[in-house]
């Protein structure tokens, strides 16, 4: 009784995880219902006889969760079937030929032949990926074909009945998938990035406060909840073969919504490869901050400021990236953030270097140190992901929701449709590049800074591409060292000398 | 043309890669040539008809690379197909009740409840690792015994001969993948855990050379070839799912070979876990060797000693692990590797408390504390993963090969068979422990230390037990702090005072 309960229970849960798995259940059992009443049906019967079987196995094997998987083992089977039959009755009938002696033998080599072969290219990487299954059914159909051919020598009609049977099968799986509540890979895929942006989002947004703030022994619950849900990160460090089971089968389907046929998904691996990475730094940020409760608060809250702006604009930067991706539209006002967090990173640097941390104990160093340097790598790449993030919303030709005005000095004040918008961004980056000495900033932001009369620092973020080529030309450091953006790296030159000429 | 010559050459690949593929695509042939004789041989033949099909549908499905994979997937076949059965004979004789009307709504119904209830439990997590196959086969075999029962009156024959023809099917599979040339997955598990701590082990016993010497921009294809080798550990950081797939089919297997029945698969994922942690750290650390290039040798030098020698510890400790898992023997040799790894962490500890690094740049000592904080944590990481090995050793009952002396002063001087063996590490710890001023090291180390009176000092490593159990009333800290290993702890108290108390 305790069993049933806890089996219940254990629905309850699978269920409410993900209700379309209820809905999934329910068609199953439709297009099951649907194509088991060929049977019932006195003329499907009478047409097809023991073969309607084929169907119900088809539907049975092929009804898969999402509409791509569906139409990929549909389409593999489909196939697969037609090969084989024709090469099954091929070899039938050049066996016939040989007498009924050898008949037997040469049959029995045919099929070892062609299931050693076909077994050994399934291990071929690009086959396993995504032909498996067709591949299997080719092995079986050939076997069935070839050697029930045999017994019966009606194998053209055997081989037709078959084969519309199963087409019979996988068309209601298709149209059962794709026009009841379809599930789309597709989409699955997509918001599963921009969930895994919004999880690391939350993580550095809350960072602060978790690193800077002492916690009071008082309410543990309390506690205990804000640390689960700051370590929901690590789901993000497992979701490797998940998206690529996506992306496997995203390639299947159709245009849906604003996906088209050919919609790069392979950005999305590269983006969501981008994402683990920062995730791995993240979870060892976390190690961190458990085991640096040792090092007294004082000497934290020496680099509290830079710190927290560097964790908070670079979830700031994931977090607008979330949100562009949920609307899918081409936006830059994460490079607005992903400028803040190199900025604070630069502050950082200037702390470091006018020796605020010189009475520290080198242990303590080493972990404030580490606290620092995953921090810097972590805006490095930020700055990585945002790039990848443009290059998949030019790739799957995302709306442009934004295009703010061309950094040509001749173009500055057109009249955009959202110019209120971007104007507020602007102001936000005046606030807080006025913090750090601007002089240096002229040339290693990536936007457009100028800096005018007043000392007020205008930005001007171009259109992807233009920045990128911005980038392209301007700075290759960014990419090779791991210890430093590129501002500290600027800083660095600049305070330090002509060490690199 | 060109395109065949590509397939052939990838087919070669792939099985250079692994022969065994080779083998096993015979091996299907094999399989599939014997079962489809079925229909060759009269009596068989008259026996089962037509449903000798389904002895070569079960092989084609079943059938696969290792024995357990196909072990499970059989018994899950056979199960499922005897269980089906009955409640599908069961289903259909409930239906013929209720007269000719009726009938067909009702089993309808039954296959649509039966498909839908069953699809809903494959999203069980538990179902879904083990028995995802067998519910397939259940709503298969449920909806075609059933549905068919409808047109044929002699369902209980039919019920009973797919069931020998898959059970014959799935014997012929099982027999011959057993019983020729064999594939263990739980021996594949084994030995990729053994070659993951190889290939950490190679990285960390090369480190200090690829840290601490200049390269010389001379042989290009050396240096690339170097750093190829030495980024395999790139494979540790993505062999989860490959871990827990082997562990999954494992758990079928038989005895075989050293692996008992019930071995302890789920140890072997708990250590793979904890050894891609310490890969997750190799990576950053590798990713770090990049940049610090810009680290003037000499100031990376001053650490070389400590850092070196930490790193050559920790992996000759792997090293050393790997030879036990591959010749499964209960050893703790690595557990002086692990002390001694611990002990170059002191004396680096103390290094830093000199204040060697005073002059050193903040930009060049973030880089060059991340790389000792990265250090510290593999080294703490390698002490886990040793009793994580012990632990794995225990359950698995692997042989006693060193059966070292016991600390107890009494016992002292006890003559074991592998004593020179014993000798020989005693002697090593010696010299190495030497150089680090010996006295505070009396209780901190993991085996018993003792300073005789001519500072001479001797290292016993009990048998694992109890040493865990020395651990585990001794020193609380290993565990929780991330940046330190419990050496240097210890000599943080002695060195800066009563802070903690």
């Amino acid at each position: 009784m305790e069993k049933v309960r806890e089996i219940v229970r254990e629905g309850r849960r699978v269920g409410k995880e993900d209700p379309r798995r209820v809905v999934h259940a329910f068609k199953v059992g439709l297009a099951l219902a649907l194509v088991s009443s060929f049977y019932y049906c006195q003329p499907l019967y009478d047409n097809f006889g023991v073969n309607a079987m084929w169907a119900v196995m088809t539907v049975v094997v092929v009804f898969e969760f999402s509409v791509g998987a569906t139409l990929g083992k549909g389409l593999n089977r489909a196939v697969a079937t037609l090969v084989a039959g024709g090469l099954g009755i091929g070899a039938h009938h050049l066996a016939s030929l040989s007498g009924p002696t050898v008949e037997p033998i040469l049959l029995a080599i045919f099929v070892f032949v062609q299931a050693a072969l076909s077994t050994f290219v399934r291990f071929f990487p690009r086959v396993k990926a995504r032909y498996d299954y067709g591949v299997l059914i080719f092995i079986l159909t050939f076997a069935l074909i070839s050697v029930s051919g045999f017994r019966e020598d009606e194998i053209l009609d055997l081989a037709h009945k078959r084969l519309s049977t199963v087409i019979m099968g996988g068309v209601s799986c298709v149209l059962i998938s794709i026009f009841v509540c379809p599930v789309w890979a597709g989409q699955d895929l997509h918001s599963l990035l921009a969930s895994n942006f919004d999880t690391l989002a939350h993580f550095l947004q809350e960072f602060g406060d978790e690193y800077f703030e002492a916690t009071e022994d008082g309410d543990i619950k309390e506690v205990e909840k804000r640390r689960r849900n700051l370590e929901r990160y690590k789901s993000v460090l497992n979701s490797k073969s998940n998206e690529e089971a996506l992306a496997n089968f995203a390639k299947w389907e159709p245009r849906h919504g604003q996906f088209r046929f050919r919609h790069p998904w392979k950005q999305y691996i590269a983006v969501g490869a981008l994402l683990r990475q920062c995730a791995c730094r993240i979870d060892a940020l976390n190690s961190n901050i458990n085991s640096d409760m040792q090092i007294p608060m004082d000497i934290k809250k020496k680099l509290e400021e830079p710190l927290r702006r560097m964790s908070s604009e670079s979830g700031k930067s994931m977090k607008e990236v979330s949100i562009s991706l949920k609307k899918m539209t081409k936006s830059s006002s994460f490079d607005i953030h992903v400028v803040n967090s190199q900025s604070a990173c630069k502050t950082l640097s200037t702390l470091l270097k006018s020796g605020i941390l010189k009475d520290v104990e080198p242990l303590q160093m080493i972990s404030l140190m580490t606290t620092v340097s995953l921090f810097i790598d972590i805006v490095n790449l930020t700055e990585k992901i945002s790039e990848s993030v443009h290059e998949l919303a030019s790739a799957a030709k995302f709306k442009n929701k934004t295009k703010p005005s061309r950094s040509d000095s001749g173009r500055i004040g057109h009249d955009m449709p959202n110019k209120s918008h971007d104007d507020h961004h602007r102001h936000r980056v005046v606030t807080i590049l006025c913090d750090v000495d601007t002089s240096n900033n002229v040339d290693q932001s990536h936007g457009e800074i100028s800096v005018d009369s007043c000392h007020h620092v205008a930005i001007k973020i171009d259109d992807d591409d233009s920045i990128h080529e911005k980038h392209e030309d301007g700075d290759i450091h960014v990419h090779t060292s791991r210890v430093s953006c590129e501002h500290t790296n600027a800083s660095d030159l600049l305070v330090s000398g002509v060490k690199k000429n």
